[in-house]
């Protein structure tokens, strides 16, 4: 069997008097953290929590969060980490549809939860695992582990449910993905030997605690041993200060916070000489970046770990080794690599079956860490999971060394005038133009062609740039039919996920109706 | 789902052009392994075996018994690997009691083969996979992979027994220990991070391929893409050779084997540039030998791998930066080291109590990788993993540091005059001893004492020893309670297992009667 407390024991046992959390003024050992789990792991009991009972978390990243990705299984109950960025009915609908009896907020989420109670009878509780004092009406998360003894791991674990992970809750209706600790202890397993976690690693938590891309590190770093310290709101240059001052070794971004990374002035006067692994997924990288980005940081690893809440997360892997601009390994940065250590991948047709080398189809995947199914979606579980592959939903083909390369969500293909449009394939080479920021290619509504290429453009400050720039930029470098018939130009960020993934569905809404036909 | 042959396909899809296998004059692509273990499997079906029937292997290391332990999984069958050193009758009890209908042997055990089946009604067919010509009334699995298109892999896996590994054999009635593909792939993620197998890593196997030991590195090498060499007798020159030929980065070897190694004349004269890994377990390291091995081998990272064939088979591991002679992570030499990354240990009393630090008391542990159970033995199943824990046999207390220090197997323990006298303690100090080249302490009866510490020694090549010279070397640093009473010489090696562990039971038959008692 095993079990995620499993991880955070062995922790203890290896490297019970280093340094397992950094955060604020607050500094904690492995022993420190095991002591604390099991008497907050008390304290969960003593609210009346049963095996199986729901407690959900609603905050910024912070030490406490840690501490209970492990209290929770520790007094035998399923953690539901939630997405921050969701509207309060989108809460609501999350808390009621996973029976949530107990919500841990901080500071950013203290009205948000006064609000929820009173609209769910179900949620007893609010613990609080902020920095100011503990509002009226909320249980301290400190004074629960002051006032209670520890108690002994309940070995919550294998098949049983470790956590309800929702995804898609800012694009439609939230699935609760079903991660068993088999799950997310076999993805752990497959993410350390590519990013090297390690007793000296030191992790910072720079993408959100509640999305699987991050958590995909938050088991490995505590199963090795390693400290974990946070960084509560993604900022580029606060980021470089807290990895020079924290001597952080080991960071996972998502591409547009990494593309921030590399726009930062004066990025060289920061010492990074600690920062040893640069993890990123979640979305596609622009091959141009993961260019530049190899440039700037020639001492650091890259790794690619493309994810999908439904694996627990990581689908495939691209090794720090081929992170390269020449050589032997060369010629891999626009893959998202190929299957992890114990998984399996397929690239299959409209009936199922295995495409050959170079022609697109949709991603199938599976292994250990194949979430359990979708929580109370039995229908939505039977589709994903058919013939016991989860579908991924995601458009690609493999190249002649089994390398897969992604091109496009398959909701978000563009079919135009017949022809199949990856919308990756035209971001990769706006991406190329020097005085473009952000960019989005999307399929808009149009008359003659059925769907048009659209792109949307962030230009860098003080650019000026033209429709007809931009798309004659674009000819030649790809076939005509998927060169942007439209432009928008926006001087505001594109809209993101929790994430950091651009969210096309937002993108559609808004310009479908407006957007200005160039040429 | 976890299964044995994803890490064949795996090496095959990321890994496929590169070498998977070296063998005399013969050379393999993991493509071509892919191929060849379809082939083999569908040959597998066409004798007639079923889901779960079994396929025994009796043979010397070499490439196709890598082959098999691939392409009987794929066509549905159980392996078991048989231990090359038994005699007639103990081959016999293991092929009936595994009911195997096929046995597969190389040129060494083509007598042995024949002399099997014709007791044997239940043994249908003989594979040959030796290097002569195929004897008559053997299938030659050359033949039958080229008779023979490749089917489908079966995807035998998850918690059906990959393979029936024999153990004990040599000291009593064999024990089939099940080891499921969760069990083997289990074992194979928590050695990958120490030891740093990768698509470059070229493993020599040395130790035998049957053992558990070597086993525990063949899959996690696989899965890695990496590729092997073999060895079929252990010779330590032509292992050095090997090593320098084939440029092999990491092997795997007992104590006795690194012993012999470490005694090598003219050691510095090999290039062993390429090697990089050193892994060994399946017997205590003296702790005088290990310091040994760091001075000689100073560019290599050593891993010491705990094992028991029970826990498929690492239980606990020291990893490479405690092996130091100085600095913050020295110290730990004479340590098994800790828990794996996925497993739970516990040192417990008579009682099942954990035990305090510095008591000694019995190891149990438990993980994903512990065996299924004895294959048709309940009652053995029963005790040995009574409570969910694997009851190791093997006595040891937990330093400060919560590192384990084995002091003795539980059954070799010397009970003399009331004291527990543990004989790797003694061993240790004798081993420091300039002139002894091999030495095992037992326990032998003794009228005053009940027993008495004996010690077995082998001095080194025209050195000449006594009895009282040896005991007055141990007076002082050890407790004269612990201090061998008696001695004898022998100018042969000690009897040892097929895993290189001296058979302690052999030397007390052969001593307890004749030892000559000392001051």
């Amino acid at each position: 069997m095993m079990y995620v407390t499993q991880g955070l024991k062995r922790a203890a046992n290896t490297n019970g008097n280093a340094i397992a959390t950094i955060y604020l003024d607050r500094t904690k050992t492995w022993k420190d953290l095991r002591n604390r789990v099991a008497k907050m792991a008390s304290s969960l009991q003593a609210l009346g929590l049963k095996k199986n009972d729901k407690v959900a978390i609603l905050s910024l990243n912070n030490d406490r969060y840690l501490e209970l990705f492990f209290s929770v299984p520790w007094a035998g109950q399923v953690v539901v980490p939630m997405n921050t960025r969701l509207a309060l009915p989108e809460m609501e609908y999350i808390i009621e549809h996973s029976d949530a009896q107990v919500l841990c907020v901080d500071d950013q989420f203290k009205d948000a939860a006064i609000a929820l109670q009173k609209h769910i009878p179900m949620l007893q509780h609010l613990v609080w695992i902020g920095e100011g004092l503990c509002p009226e009406g909320f249980h301290d998360m400190e004074d629960l582990i002051r006032k209670h003894d520890p108690i002994p791991d309940e070995e919550h674990g294998g098949g049983d449910v470790y956590g309800l992970f929702y995804t898609g809750g800012t694009t439609g209706k939230a699935k609760g993905v079903m991660l068993t600790h088999d799950n997310i202890v076999s993805n752990a397993m497959v993410v350390i030997p590519p990013v090297d976690y390690n007793r000296h690693t030191r992790y910072l938590h720079a993408a959100p605690m509640f999305h699987a891309a991050d958590c995909g590190s938050t088991f490995a770093v505590t199963i090795m041993g390693g400290s974990h310290t946070f960084m509560p709101k993604f900022h580029p240059v606060h980021l470089l200060e807290q990895i020079e001052e924290q001597k952080v070794t080991a960071t996972m971004l998502v591409p547009t916070m990494l593309n921030m990374v590399a726009n930062v002035p004066h990025l060289s006067q920061y010492k990074l000489s600690n920062l040893k692994e640069l993890i990123y997924g979640a979305s596609p990288m622009p091959v141009p970046l993961i260019e530049k980005l190899i440039k700037l940081f020639p001492r650091q690893r890259f790794t690619q770990c493309l994810g999908m809440t439904e694996m627990a997360p990581v689908i495939t892997c691209l090794f720090p080794d081929r992170h390269v601009l020449e050589g032997e390994y060369a010629g891999k940065l626009g893959s998202v690599g190929q299957e992890t250590l114990t998984s399996e991948v397929r690239i299959v047709n409209s009936e199922g079956k295995d495409q050959p080398v170079g022609e697109v189809g949709e991603l199938w995947v599976r292994g250990p860490m194949m979430m359990k199914g979708y929580w109370k979606n039995p229908e939505e579980t039977e589709r994903t999971l058919e013939g016991g592959w989860l579908h991924t939903g995601d458009c690609g083909y493999f190249d002649e060394d089994n390398f897969i390369f992604l091109v496009d969500r398959k909701k978000d293909m563009i079919i135009s005038g017949g022809e199949n449009v990856f919308s990756l394939e035209v971001e990769n080479v706006l991406f190329q133009h020097p005085d473009i920021q952000e960019c989005a290619v999307i399929g808009v509504p149009d008359e003659e062609w059925g769907e048009r290429v659209h792109a949307v453009v962030v230009p860098k400050a003080k650019k000026e740039l033209s429709a007809d720039e931009l798309i004659d930029y674009c000819r030649g470098k790809i076939a005509g039919y998927k060169v942007p018939r439209s432009v928008t130009f926006r001087d505001t960020a594109l809209p993101l996920s929790g994430a950091g993934k651009v969210l096309k569905t937002e993108l559609r809404k808004e310009y479908q109706e407006t957007s200005v036909v160039g040429v």
